[in-house]
């Protein structure tokens, strides 16, 4: 039997898709999120940020979201987003799987975001991984607008790189690249990707896409290509960063799916069981989001049983 | 200096994206709509269908519009839809650039759109394509649900290719895929475009995606990896099949021109031109259209600017 090839879905619905938004979930509903995501299939799942609850009202709940989750499903990879030293004492009192620290490769995203110079911001990030390693737990590395920036345009590909350089050799274990702002093209992708896989072949690479400009699935699709094997999504296609009006969100959890399964590959989650979420959120949220698959699905339900989801 | 590689976006926004519309388009508003299409440096432009004004009362006035455009705009290459020989007369009146005749390679999709089996509709379609030919029109052949078809699902890929064969023997010069469903994947696209392109070097193939479970640029992106120089667009991503519901229409001609401009490629068409048609459809239509650069475009206009738009 041929062995398909794995791609792992990380979902973000709860943490970046959340964040912009102003009906605040309460655990209950959080928890109700997590097991329709664990019945889906979905084995790795961002929960919530550990920064401050006055600035991020919206993850107030994590560390007892992450307790219980971690409980109800010990099989589950947990993840959050770390800002700073408070944070991951939190997250590793609450027994986080891995933790998420991010930095933005663009200095005016960076002012406008933490306050400080991405150089600043960048040494800071390097100390946390150095703590979150030597807490012993797992540690990504995110850059933001490793793609471009719509306060500077393009951002230098060797800006990007020599970040990575100093996040790696700080001890994470995996590089996320976040188009923050939708502004990557899959030729832009295909490069830097091929260059971080050969600088660090060794390190896991992830892609952090968002959908602003159509190309979140264009991009996808080309890391995917390229050998990316790990993607950040959001089932409904929740979240968009405030900063940017117009962003139109993550990539669809249920898109990528699609996607993937369409191309022979497997993500181990099912697309049916994933609209579930969609349209819990889309009750919570009271409107409609923006990924294509559960209309499809809702819509075309025939259609989609004849191509066996 | 290197000479970037050109790629020709027809507009179909006209027709095809008119089609599904309650609101008929006057004469007056669709001249304005060509004006700023050719303003915006668009070049082969679809302009209506020859169907009966009865079936299609959006399209009624296209004979007069073909004339009136060809008359202010020598150079631009005018296409309609000819779907039988009393349209293909009317084509020829008013000096059609190139008709395009096209034919499912579903028959659940064939009787329902046409009410004839697709093998019966195909025969027509190769009388249609001889009789065009013999008038000295240039003459494109599409092949609906090209990539999969939602009362049918998988559509075998023989039967598209042996439609094909037909096609070209019976004289097109053109070849096009409709992706009628929007149910392609990248790969498909790739395989069938291979394919189509060994078989016929000589003739011109050209791809009209549709944006349904969002990968219609993702595919496009894919037939332009594979060698495809000619893609059908809709300003606004205006247009979809109304017997797909659920179905978000044609791939928008601003997120096109964003994609292959981020390549590096050449399309010859302005952003920010094309996306005043998109202002002036939506004051018509009176509703956001789906395209995202339009949006991006009013909402980060200083962004675009630092890219060169």
């Amino acid at each position: 039997m041929s062995q398909k090839i794995q791609v792992v879905l990380e979902e973000e619905s709860l943490r970046d898709g959340l964040l912009a938004e102003s009906r605040l979930l309460g655990l209950t509903e959080k928890l109700h999120i997590v097991r329709l995501l664990k019945d889906a299939g979905v084995k790795r799942l961002q929960l919530g940020s550990f920064g401050h609850p006055r600035s991020v009202p919206q993850m107030a709940n994590t560390d007892v979201l992450v307790s219980l989750a971690r409980k109800e499903f010990p099989d589950l990879l947990s993840t959050a987003l770390v800002p700073n030293e408070k944070g991951l004492e939190r997250a590793v009192h609450c027994g986080l799987g891995l933790a998420s620290m991010s930095v933005s490769a663009s200095d005016s995203y960076s002012l406008r975001t933490v306050g400080r110079p991405a150089a600043e911001a960048l040494e800071l990030t390097v100390a946390l991984i150095g703590a979150s390693v030597k807490a012993g737990t797992m540690s990504r590395a995110g850059v933001q607008c490793a793609f471009g920036c719509v306060f500077e345009g393009v951002v230098p590909e060797e800006t990007v790189l020599a970040f990575v350089d100093q996040l790696v050799a700080a001890g994470a274990t995996e590089i996320n690249l976040a188009d923050t702002a939708g502004m990557a093209n899959p030729l832009q992708v295909e490069r830097l990707v091929a260059k971080v896989r050969a600088a660090y072949p060794e390190v896991e690479l992830s892609l952090h896409l968002y959908d602003t400009r159509g190309l979140g699935l264009v991009n996808m699709y080309a890391g995917c290509v390229a050998g990316v094997r790990l993607f950040s999504v959001a089932a409904g296609g929740l979240g968009a960063s405030p900063l940017f009006t117009g962003a139109s969100g993550n990539v669809a959890s249920e898109d990528a799916v699609n996607l993937f399964h369409g191309m022979g590959l497997e993500t181990g989650i099912d697309l049916v069981g994933l609209c579930r979420v969609v349209d819990y959120y889309e009750t919570l949220l009271a409107r409609k989001l923006p990924g294509r698959m559960n209309r499809v699905l809702h819509s075309q339900p025939e259609a989609l049983a004849k191509l066996g989801f």
